[in-house]
């Protein structure tokens, strides 16, 4: 039963035969796929210091978006990173995917890391998002994570499987 | 506005201001507070093997699940590693927190490693889970991370911090 569809999200109420056979209700999640993306620029890479309503904070997070349709991972990828940073990549490497919380969703986020640089001609702010790009040393970020200063999940994920660190 | 009000999950569509002063609506889930425990016992680690009926798979995860009214995080943590492994931890120890996908949802999970275990009197298993625990040498971690084996989120965040591989 649909409770609810909008241009990000539909959420639907499934009734669903437990292990015992019992009868339980779920409520799931369905968002647009999306992707993940660490810029990686020598020993440095660029994170965002961005606003999210539904927590109400800033938080660092790697650039990151939903996929619009037709586009694959890869495009969105690499439209998402030159939309929130201004630089695009020649280079960009996919790092599989997570399932960010399955207990209640089933989005899937496709995780890439970008090499090779440079700033895009293509680059117009999307002025609906409160981002910040900033440049990190990579050796900080294991610091960051240990310390509480990274909570985002994709990002931990992502910074593990680029950087093993 | 509320949307729908459930068991584990409330959702409401916000009204929101863009920087550019647009007015915006956003749908925001918010589940309760969750925990994920990584339990280790000498150089085997113990992850579940689950039905998630979200995503229509069995995954490998840490033993997780939402807080109970009253509980505290650890309270949690140690309720649902017995829950869901039959096992008791002795020691407890906070790995921090993470936001799982905070585009949409103020879920935030608290991390905790559980060390010194031993089987527990008070195991009575969750009909309702579908669930195997399985004992897997920390040094697999690694590779089963990368090569896509596990793809959970807030598995691969809570083994990144807790074993730093």
């Amino acid at each position: 039963m649909e409770i609810f569809r909008g241009r990000r999200l539909w959420i639907e109420k499934r009734m669903i035969r437990s292990p015992r056979g019992t009868k339980m209700e779920r409520v799931i999640i369905h968002p647009n796929s999306a992707v993940a993306v660490l810029p990686v620029e020598g020993d440095r890479c660029k994170l965002l210091r961005q606003y999210r309503v539904a927590i109400d904070q800033f938080i660092y997070e790697v650039p990151a978006g939903t996929m619009e349709p037709g586009e694959n991972p890869e495009e969105t990828a690499r439209r998402e990173l030159i939309e929130e940073t201004g630089f695009a990549a020649q280079t960009i490497a996919t790092r599989g995917f997570i399932y960010t919380t399955p207990g209640f969703t089933d989005e899937k986020i496709f995780l890439f890391e970008a090499r090779d640089l440079s700033p895009s001609d293509e680059y117009s702010k999307d002025e609906d998002e409160i981002i910040e790009v900033v440049d990190i040393p990579s050796a900080h970020l294991r610091g960051m994570i240990r310390d509480g200063t990274i909570v985002d999940a994709k990002t931990i994920c992502l910074i593990h499987l680029c950087l093993g660190c």
